[in-house]
């Protein structure tokens, strides 16, 4: 036997090598720049911010949740959309639509310029697409929702200021930052013991409290936590929903109090779940009560989006991740970048383990 | 001085523990799973397969490229699109408009029952979108280009089979997989020392060459493989060409030969520029000779989409990275998930360092 | 007392001026082109033809049927289109999205040089809209129906030659030439005693017969002819069918045998109705017998549209004919001049008295 | 020879059943309701009012006008409208898309029940349109244009009041009624001797009365007066203005002096043109002051819809009714019927003769 020998230096030069990175991984929060306890953020990022608490985001905290990722293990957290996709009754419809086809390039004798002197036959397909911006897996923009007398949103932006045609003309979607940071899924489903949770269920901060525990998982400052409640588990191929089990399912969510936990006492940056709304929807005879209560037909959304800058994450689909038993990863999201849109849609988030 | 002795299978596992990862972000190329040399890919993989090369990336690539980012600094290299956006002529013109709006949601009186008992006044912005798959920030998904009498794609999918009425029914964008991988940005403007290249620019294999010695980076097997002409230095805040400058570079490109070398040579797994195309465009008076030699008006397209499975990145925006001087990055990209869409469009795919 | 005598001549003169035009109100056939008894017409009008029977109208017929009005009321055969409105479930949906309005245009500040120097403040309102061509009041343009393997439509046309990206580019409802005719309208609901026919009412020959009896009313050669089921008194403001009534009432209609002898015997031009498709849609329970016995799943499209060259009115609003009586009137329609368009929709055709 | 000798009270009684309608349209004017010479309307109807000017037509103007037509003779003022066709450049892009086609119905197998047991192979073609409410032939409503602080538009119609999500709900182009009258053709085209009045050209009162002199037409209370420039000579099959005709023509147009001459003394209930916007449009270096002048940008549709509630309109082809020199005639048009419009769009309205 022989024994190979070192200087210490080199050994703990090594292990600062190694260990540098990991030490993000391993339990030490990154320093939050606005966040307090007990008050969450609010309009803290100055008056012509845009992006609220994902400007807790630094190079740092990027680093770190990417070392998260340990396996290289992509879950795919976006529903694939089509015409047929289920979604809330008040946004617009959608229609996919052959734009160019191999046979109508050729047949419409329109570009002349191109079909002749082809001897391959070259042609394409594009479509034109009609659909809304609220439509399958999303991030709802800092400027989806308003309240007061003078239709403001976050930050105080007013409709007779930056309103438009063509979409809010502050905090659009656009302005979502590329999004990579620790992801906390919570399991409330599996917790409950049910493959989804009932309609109009209200998560509470027990659940979650309880879902953590049993699941082993902390919340950190500054994470994306994801909350399943089961529902796209009825998602199909495309959410064509003929059964009524997504809307049935899609009510239950968390109330403002859970959301508050989150925010003010968790530090979460982003909270998301697998409905179309996050929060919870009463039962029709429980509407006007809740309405007197929360003073507003979805209190959680102007909570978050207008009062706190935390952006909501919308029909994420945590079966993957669930069926794993995976609840830390990298959440990686990269919204659309169109000018106006209310809402990044038709995403596909992924978790990085 | 003293020395530190330990046994060398520890020593050893130590460094395996250290080296584990790091190996594959040090040089070592992962193992391709069915390029060839010389030959590239093709219709390898299986009859049904609609992914093409993209089909390399495993857990261990994956996670590989995630470790080439050493300091969490992203850069965006999405454009951003608005009705106004440069696009190629054959596309579809769009319009984002507000769906609902604040004050709007409170006049039209459609929905009695979100309004009234709503002392908030909350309501919200939503938007309907009439747009291309073929704008700002691309990838090409394998059905975009077709070719032949049968008008078939790649794989041998043919229009007959699986076209519709709603966009190509195989290889549409949806199946485009999350993209994590090793990026590569070939800086081909910096070499050639001009601001962007100049229009009908040929981009060709010694331009790759040159510039890649120049900066000092080397081309790996499954590399995203991405070139700046500078096309997009003009971009301006969201690609109104009121002066006609980006039309008029972005005919810079790679010609076939190019795009043979980057995928039978060097194994590019998706090819990517910050022009429309990413092929050169021949000025008028050469394209009938063009057209004769190369049998297409998009010769590029043919040979990387249909014949070798790999997929396209358009519209890419390179000037940070070149700003920067950043050639070597983890390129992560994931497409909107919309049934029956010939690209991702509008995306936001981020380089991160 | 003065009398005043005059030459009888000159008396016959006057009367002969005055009655010119009435003697083709008043029963005389004008002599039709190509139309057979027991044939009717079909691909008779040339090889290039793209109009069909609307080409048997003439400056006589069309004076005939301007003198029908001998009072000058109007009849609004048009129902009001929205987003709401009860269609095919075939369709695409619909929106009519605002484009600009005057706060828009003000706050949206992308045309200055309209906006500043305006002392008047002026702006405006314009939509942009989403929507199909097969709704609310329709004419079928002879272009939209198609059968055999070669997918052909009136007059021999085929996809592979006329087919394109945007719409037939033979026969669509641009070719559909101003129709002024004489109208005749069947109540058939009133004949039946009726609000509106039940659900799969067939309406026979007997049926148009009886109901012609009844109302005093004679077919002639070249007729409009619009058949009333009463369907359309649940269209309400704009056809919301939240009760389902329209759906259910929209399945009477007229099957082959009544086409045939609409055409082949009597000589209409022009066929309609008051539901969304004129004719006769089966149970259910009967579809599979009636689809082997007509070969078709909607057997009288197939026969008037593309066997004959007749089009056919869809949606067309009676009550009003029917609530006063008026059985006989002068027809006018004048479809949307939309090139690519399978039908006029929206249409608002009048009956005049 | 014999004397015919009767009794002139009956003489009296047969000419008046003789003259009783053409009386109408050999000179007598129909009574106006509201219409007051030297003031014209206004907001004279009422306060729930969407009509304006309009209403003034009876039965027996429309008898009168129908009269008119001694021929039978039909011309059509539409242009037909297609993806490249000319339009004011602050009007959305239009698209008419294949929504069904008998290959894609067929291959796309969503409609497995229709598909199925179709021995026929029947299928069909369906368009999805996205179009501008402002192209092509048109009606502006009386909701088109707005001014004032408080943005009002006709009747004193306010956005705060009466806008929307989906157009104005108040005096949109479902409101107007059926157009029934004597419409009149103005040469002025032809009056100046030459094929298109050139750009900036302004048409003043003279202009009309030399033109009005020289076809020996008078204009008479309640006419629909259609002014010829002669700009729709350059529109070609469906107005892709690639030589930039339309818009160097579509500038000459009457000026608000004459839009109130021909209101306020002439009565005229509706004016048009063959121009997009029917009013003169200044050269770029008298545009600050013709904005000073007049306080807007569009001093006409100020005049015209928001205080005299007159329509108006817009693109009528009138190159046919030129070439035979028709200047008198029945003018119908029936505006598609779509709820929130700003205006009836692609339109074929027609003179009969």
């Amino acid at each position: 036997m022989t024994y190979f020998c070192m200087n210490p230096t080199l050994v703990v030069l090594i292990f600062s090598l190694v260990l540098a990175t990991p030490s993000f991984s391993s339990g030490a929060d990154p320093q939050m720049q606005k966040w307090q306890s007990g008050k969450g953020w609010g309009w803290v990022w100055g008056k012509d911010d845009e992006v609220g608490s994902l400007n807790e985001m630094t190079d740092a905290s990027r680093l770190a949740a990417l070392r998260l990722a340990t396996q290289g293990r992509v879950y795919d957290l976006g529903v694939l959309y089509d015409r047929t996709s289920y979604k809330w009754p008040g946004h617009s419809p959608g229609e996919i639509l052959s734009f160019r086809t191999p046979e109508g390039v050729k047949r419409q004798q329109d570009l002349p310029a191109l079909i002749n002197n082809n001897s391959s036959k070259t042609a394409w397909h594009s479509c034109a697409l009609f659909i809304n911006d609220n439509v399958a897996t999303q991030i709802d923009g800092l400027g989806h929702a308003t309240e007061g007398a003078d239709d403001h949103w976050y930050n105080g932006f007013k409709e007779e200021d930056w309103g438009g045609n063509w979409g809010p003309r502050k905090c659009d979607a656009s302005t979502i930052p590329p999004i990579v940071a620790r992801g906390v899924m919570v399991d409330v489903a599996s917790f409950k013991g049910v493959d989804a949770l009932p309609s109009h269920s209200v998560i509470g901060v027990e659940d979650l409290e309880g879902a953590l525990r049993k699941q082993n998982t902390e919340l950190r400052l500054g994470d994306v936590v994801l909350i399943r409640t089961g529902t796209l588990r009825f998602w199909g191929e495309s959410g064509n929903d003929t059964e009524g089990l997504i809307a049935k399912h899609d009510s239950a969510g968390i109330n403002l109090e859970t959301a508050r936990w989150l925010v003010e006492q968790k530090g979460a940056m982003l909270i998301g779940s697998d409905t179309s709304g996050l929060e919870y929807g009463p039962r029709p005879e429980d509407t006007t009560a809740y309405r007197a209560k929360y003073k507003s037909f979805m209190p959680v959304h102007n909570y978050l989006l207008i009062q706190q800058g935390v952006h909501i994450g919308e029909f994420h689909n945590l079966e993957g991740l669930s069926k794993d038993k995976i609840y830390e990863f990298c959440y990686l999201c990269s919204a659309n970048k169109i000018k106006g849109t209310a809402a990044g849609f038709a995403l596909k988030p992924i978790a990085i383990k």
